[in-house]
This record gives structure tokens, C-alpha cells and sequence, in this order.
């Protein structure tokens, strides 16, 4: 069997095609040479017209702690060919890129940079990995939470995922996603522990099923807990379970607050009518019901439109995993690189796909505002030198049918792509989660309706700069007249 | 906002209400009391017949390292309501149970329990989330990974997924389990450095977009590695990518081994049969197609029934996420719980879903084999202290259609559960990742290929022993009957 190594450090979490162009740029010497990259997906998951923007914190602690340790060079000296100046070069290897992102929490939209980095371009390409390994992941769980969030109205939302998360990780960092999105708590004790997120629950089936006896069970964990949720389902809802909370509140009364009962199983919009009726005529308007099982969206929309009586929502696989979608499919495309005169050059990718055409350039992505309303028309990607917050006037048109266009006099203009990290420093202060779970709720609610809905938005408008869509046109003739000639030499490298 | 903690420790890796449940036993007394609990799922995955179980090593890793940290006292102290000596008892915790399980690679199936946990109550329940978080995804991805290694044959199959995966661990942990299901290499450069899987990838579109010119970028990347395979896509594939890709090689020739090209775009089928008569005519018939870009094992079947001409399939984000069923499902059930007179007492939650009834009592899987062929004839869920090995004939029914039955007479029975961890102690020498992936393959491999195939497999036997049948019919009417009745005490805790 192959040797094996100690788990210390993440530099190898990465594809290894990027260390072998990284040992091409190294070897050409090449690697200093500065290049541009960005993040961004090309279709809203879900059926929506948004995602909500996450994982900035987890980007900035991994590169943070980015180095190769020994057993990392020991593992590449072992096992592949990579000469040992460049092992060296590795091992004294350090970012100094600079990272610009949306903050996290932000409203973000298909086909607009949410993360660039720039820097040399072996920095640029280690990162690659990590980077969508994370963002894909956080985006699309903060989005599910926040579709979830947007189905349950004011009722709280529990996040109940943990044992059908794919793996640590994404239960701990995807508890994060959850409660940015929208959450209101996480069972997992963990995420609780290291993100400062509410935890919750109270007991499972084990505990009756241990006991062998629900009454004595529920009256087990009252006299031992303040706070009593009854998990009502191990035997029979109506016949047992409510009927031995009941008995259990009677007997404890004041000693217990006696907060509501769980449904796990079962047709709960009959059940919670049942039980609502139960506890109501038992004296406990007050005592919530609780339901988990399976559900997503849309059977929180419907038990709801079914005048389902259920106060509090637990939800687990289907938003941990993003069940209908677990993949968000973003990417991290080369759009520029320097030449050996230190100019910048485009460059793009041609395909006969023509959506997967690469947009070529350092770009800045703006969310503008009329000031006759608070809401905004559009987000408008421009070139990252271009003011369009100085401009009088901003002419908007559509990215593919340019037809349909407008031109606005009286607007505002902010920049979303925020320096993060420069010339290897951290230059941001991280918000607090508490912040990013505000900021995220303003930034949704600040949207048009007829963006946010959850079935068959209206795709929100993002737009190319003049400068940007004819630098797009432009480069890609470039490259199509020449893409064939092995005698032009576009790289200044 | 909260404080915050520093992430040392797994031991908080648990739904909140195990803590609270624990607490409930512990001041009650009832903590020590022995309880068992067993892992199972109830529906294969994607349609298929089987699972190949996975995640044993990573449990038994949790489990060794599990103890409660300084800091997460602490979180429990400032934040919740447990009173000190609740707290020292767990600073004080160690894991004393058993664990049993199916060997890592092991063929399983639905309804039959994969994993074992006998031991002091409070320890079976702290290790429920991490338990089922773990086994439901990497079972789930070595399943995945089995599917598309039976699609694509004797063909290579490398898993790419790690951008797309749903977080590190999802990544790592995947990169493994893929391996374990038939993947034969992973991109994942830290999987291959910790578990000594053989790591793959050559380079992007990046590389030809930072030299701007494809000629120029194989040629560099010729120039400095000895095995190539040229991504052909970035331009055009057939007027360019390949034309460049036979340039490099002719002018390199016995510099580079000249592996292939690789494809990750447009019309698979029509490009690779194109990019074959080309290599073929520029005399490279040894020079492989590798094809990447959404493959799953549906896409895999036609491509092959198109005849298209590709070598090796780069698997990503499909396989990694197990896009079209992203959980299994598995769940975490007590089945017996000991009394104060010592004896075990069967335990189970009734439902009126029928299908989601526990089956009481501690258990083994044997795995049944007549002694006139080399195939199993099913699995035989039996009381753990059953011996079906020491029968002279064995009579196996279904366990809802008890009319569909046979009676064996000479057969061999192999027992599935293995003792791991026995009253703490780790007593099973765990395989290497080979053998574990060899294991896997010899399991699939004896198998009927009626219950592998991938459409519509016939189901394979898992039956109850008649002990184990008569049990769980008499335990459900015991309970059924005294549910509801207050004063009916079962439980000796």
C-alpha cells in the first residue's frame, strides 16, 4: 500500500492539475507574473432569482493558514516528479494575492463576479479549489435556508440536519449557511459552540423507547429540564403522546415551562389540527407544536395552506444537503493576465456553448439605485476602473438581447466586490455572524418582490458595462481569428 | 453577539437533545444502564440493489479521539442550564461501549442493521449524529461511485468532484469512499497525500488562457512535464485543440509520453470519434480520450451506446454530491435497553407506517450461501445469540410476505456485524485503504448480478430468523396494548 501522511495542513487540498500549472509558471518562470480571477455561477439554484452569498469567513481562515507543511513536501518528493528547488520554492511559498468579495450575506445574482483574485498567478491557481469547495457549499445552503425561511413567513425555522449532512464539515459550516440564510437555531451543539448560533432540541424516540414507557419518560425529562418540548409520536400521537404531556404539564405545572409538543412523523396537518385542539382544551394555548419529517419548501408552503397548526419548523436533510439541488456549480475563470510589459490583457475561453463564454477582464460589480426608490434596478458589471458612481447618467442593457435597455438619470451606485485581503494582508473586518445574518435579511428585503418570490421570479437585471460588453466582443474576434495560428503569440510571458 | 469557542474538540459534534437526554439518564441514575442501538437504512439508493458500506475507518478515529475539551465545559457552562457535577462527569467521560460493524467495502442492503452500539446508555446516544453523519455519506458516495464504475466497465474512472463537493470533509472523506466503490484515481491532492490514493490531473483552461495562445501552453507544459494529457476545449477542439496537441507532440516525441487529451465540453459522442480519426491519422492510436463535464452514469451508458470513443471518465460534481439522491437516509435506533434486574428488555417505536417500525432485540447478519453454488442466497437477520451456523437447515421467509419462503439444507452462514471496539478498546485491526477497496470489489463480484445490475434489480433477501420475527410481533402487541396506559411501568431503569 501506498504510504500515507498526517492530515496537518490544507495546502494539498487542491486538484493537482493546479500544482502541476503551477510547476509549468514556475519553471517558464512565469509565476510572479500577475493574473485576475473570478468566482461566479451561472444559473440561481432552486428555481429562484438570488442566491444569498456565504463562506467569505472560512475563505479568509484557509488562506490565512496557507503554507506547506513538511509532510506536504515529503508527500510530493515521494510520490511525484517535481524537482527539489521547486519543493523549495513551495515550502517557502506564502499568499500574497489580494481578494475583493460581496460581504457575506449579500443578495447575489447569476453571472456576476461574487469573489476575484488577483495576484501572481501561481497564488491565483493553488487556491482555485478551496475556494469553490467553500463558496459553492456555503452559497447554496444560505440560499436553501433562505427559500425555507421565505416558505415559513415569521415562524421559526430549526435547523435539524447534522446526521444527514455530507459529512462534518458540511453539517458544521452548512449550520452556519443555514442560520445566515435564515435559521433560528441548530441542533448541531458544535456550530453552537464555535459560531455562537442558538442550539435546540429536547429528546428523541431513544429516550421513551429507553424508558419503555412515554409517560415515564416525559416524566423523567421534566423533572430533570425547565424547558419541556414532548416528543408526542413513539406510539400513538393522539391516543399517548398528547395525552401523556398533558398529564406530565398537569402534574409538574410551575415547575416545568411546558413549551410544546413535537410531531416526527405522520399526516401532520391532521395531527397538528388534533393536537392543537388538545392542548387547547387541556389548558395550554400557549404550548407550541413542533413538526420535523422531511420537509422542505414546499410542504411548509402547503401544510400551511392546508390550515396546518404548526408553530415551529424542524428541517434537516432536504436543507442540509440542498436535497433538490446539493451542487451550486460556480466557477473560477482566468479573465485577465499580465504580459512581460506589465500590462494586463483579457483573455477568455470560447466554446460553442455560447453562455459558457468567459466574460474577459477585471471586472467590478455595482448595485444601483434610483433615487426615486429605494429598491434596486439592477446590478451593473463594469470594468474595475470605471465610475459609475461619478457618471450623470447610466445606460443599462441587457447582457445577450441588448434591445431591451434603459437609461438612468437620478441613481446611485455601490460597489459590491469589497477588499478583503491585499497583497497577502487582511485588510476587512470580519462581521460578526450576528451582522451577517442582519445584513443578509436587509439585503433580501430591500429587493423587489417580483425578484425574491419563490416560484417564477422575474430575473433581476445584471447588466455589462459599454466598456465591458464591447471589450467582450473585441477579444473574443481576437481569439477566434487567431486561435488557430500557433505563430501569434498573445502572452507577453 | 455569543461568545465564541475555539474548535478543539468533536465530543460537541451531537444533536443538542443527546446532551439533554444524557442528562436526563444521569440524574436519574439510569446513564450506566446498557442499551443498544444499531445503524440501518430503509431503501437502497438511485434505484439500486445494494450499498457498498463505508465509513468505519473515520468512526472509529471519532470514537478514539472523543473526549469533552476545557472549551467546550465551558460552552455548556456559560450557555446552558447542567449543573457542575453533570459537567465534571462529562469532562470525565470516555466512550466504555462495543461497537460492531460490517467490514469497510462490505455489499449491504436495505433493512438490515450495518452497525452495532452496545454499552452505557448515555454513551450510545452521544455518538448517534456523528455515527449516521458520517456512514449515511460515505456509504452513500462509495454506492455512487459503484454505480458509475458498473456503467463504465473495465474502464478508468477518476473522481474530479472536489470543487463541487459539499464542503472539505465532503471532499476528502468522498475522494476515499469513491476510491472504496471502484474509482481508480482522485484530483484531490490532500486525499492522496493522507490515504494514499493516486491522485490525478494534468492542466485547466486556465493554462492556455494565461499564455493566451494553446500552441504555446502545451508546448510549456510539454516542456516541463514528461506525462501529458492536453485539455483540447478552451478554443476550438477539432480546428485547434487537437491539431495543437499533435503539433507538441510531434515536435517533443520521445521527450513527453503523449497520454492523451482530455474533452470537457460540447457533444461528446460526435467530438470523441472526430478526435479518435485524428489521433489515429496523426499516428497516435495509443494516445487515450479522457472526457470530463457533468458525467453520471446514465450520461456514461449512452455515451458508450453511441459508441463513442473515450478512454477514461473524469466524475465529478454527480458523484461527489450523489447529485440524484444527495442522503441515504440511515438511522441510529435503540432495540434494547437493560433492566435494574440486569436483563435486556427489547424495545421499538411503533408507527402507523408500517414500514418504519423498529425491529426489537440485539441482532446479527448472516449472510447465507448454499454450498452448491459460490452466491449468496440472501441475508438472515437473526437474535445475536442465534448460531444459524450450527443449524442442519434454515428456513428463510420475507418479512412482510411470510408466504415467500425456502428452506435450506445445506448451506454455510457468515456472520456480517465484527466486533471493532469492544468495552472501549479498539480490538479490530482496521485494512488498508487496498484491501478495503479489493474487499469491496470481491463483494460486489460474488454477488448475483440479478440484484447489482443497475435498472431494476431484483431485491435481495434480507430475512428475519423466526426468533427475531416472533419477538418483534409480541413486542409490538405488548406495546400496543399498554401504550396508553400511565401506570404500565416496562422499564426496570
Amino acid at each position: 500500500m501506498a504510504q500515507t501522511y498526517v492530515d496537518d495542513s490544507v495546502a494539498l487540498h487542491t486538484d493537482f492539475y493546479e500544482l502541476n500549472m503551477i510547476y509549468t509558471y514556475w519553471k517558464k518562470k512565469n509565476h510572479l507574473n500577475k493574473a485576475v480571477f473570478e468566482v461566479y455561477y451561472r444559473n440561481n439554484p432552486f428555481g429562484m432569482g438570488y442566491t444569498i452569498f456565504a463562506g467569505l469567513e472560512r475563505v479568509v481562515q484557509y488562506i490565512q493558514k496557507l503554507s506547506f507543511s513538511e509532510t506536504d513536501i515529503s508527500y510530493l518528493r515521494e510520490t511525484k516528479e517535481f524537482p527539489e528547488d521547486f519543493l523549495t520554492y513551495l515550502k517557502e511559498w506564502k499568499f500574497t494575492g489580494t481578494l475583493r468579495a460581496f460581504k457575506e450575506g449579500e443578495v447575489a445574482f447569476a453571472n456576476e463576479p461574487l469573489i476575484q483574485v488577483e495576484g501572481p498567478i501561481a497564488d491565483c491557481q493553488l487556491i482555485e479549489t478551496a475556494l469553490l469547495n467553500i463558496v459553492n457549499f456555503q452559497t447554496l445552503i444560505a440560499t436553501k435556508a433562505s427559500q425555507i425561511k421565505t416558505a415559513a413567513g415569521d415562524d421559526p425555522i430549526l435547523e435539524f440536519g447534522a446526521r444527514r449532512a455530507q459529512e462534518f464539515d458540511a453539517s458544521l459550516w452548512g449550520a452556519r449557511a443555514t442560520y445566515i440564510g435564515g435559521c433560528d437555531a441548530t441542533s448541531n451543539t458544535r456550530a453552537g459552540k464555535i459560531f455562537g448560533i442558538p442550539t435546540s432540541g429536547t429528546h428523541a424516540h431513544a429516550l421513551v423507547q429507553a424508558y419503555r414507557n412515554e409517560y415515564h419518560a416525559f416524566k423523567s425529562y421534566a423533572e430533570t429540564h425547565k424547558d419541556c418540548v414532548f416528543l408526542v409520536d413513539t406510539y400513538h400521537t393522539l391516543d399517548s403522546g398528547v395525552p401523556n404531556a398533558i398529564k406530565v404539564a398537569d402534574e409538574m405545572g410551575d415547575k416545568i415551562n411546558f413549551l410544546g409538543v413535537r410531531l416526527d412523523s405522520g399526516d401532520l396537518s391532521y395531527l397538528s389540527k388534533r393536537v392543537r385542539r388538545q392542548l387547547d382544551e387541556a389548558g395550554y394555548p400557549e404550548a407550541k407544536i413542533y413538526v420535523s419529517n422531511d420537509l422542505n419548501a414546499e410542504t411548509i408552503l402547503n401544510l400551511k395552506m392546508q390550515g396546518a397548526k404548526i408553530d415551529v419548523w424542524g428541517v434537516g436533510t432536504k436543507m442540509i444537503t440542498a436535497f433538490d439541488q446539493p451542487a451550486l456549480g460556480g466557477v473560477y475563470k482566468i479573465v485577465a493576465v499580465e504580459g512581460d510589459d506589465q500590462k494586463m490583457y483579457p483573455t477568455l475561453k470560447l466554446t460553442s456553448n455560447a453562455s459558457k463564454i468567459t466574460t474577459p477582464g477585471k471586472k467590478q460589480v455595482w448595485r444601483i439605485r434610483s433615487y426615486n426608490g429605494v429598491k434596486p434596478e439592477g446590478d451593473y458589471v463594469a470594468l474595475y476602473d470605471e465610475r459609475p458612481d461619478k457618471q450623470d447618467e447610466l445606460f443599462m442593457f441587457h447582457p445577450q438581447y441588448t434591445y431591451i435597455n434603459k437609461t438612468l438619470k437620478d441613481f446611485s451606485a455601490r460597489p459590491l466586490l469589497q477588499d478583503i485581503i491585499v497583497d497577502g494582508t487582511l485588510v476587512y473586518e470580519l462581521p460578526t455572524l450576528e451582522e451577517i445574518k442582519a445584513y443578509a435579511k436587509k439585503s433580501l428585503k430591500e429587493q423587489w418582490e417580483e425578484h425574491t418570490r419563490l416560484l417564477n421570479p422575474e430575473p433581476y437585471p445584471v447588466d455589462l458595462s459599454q466598456k465591458l460588453f464591447d471589450s467582450k466582443v473585441e477579444t473574443i474576434q481576437l481569439f477566434k481569428e487567431t486561435a488557430k495560428d500557433t505563430s501569434a503569440i498573445h502572452s507577453k510571458f
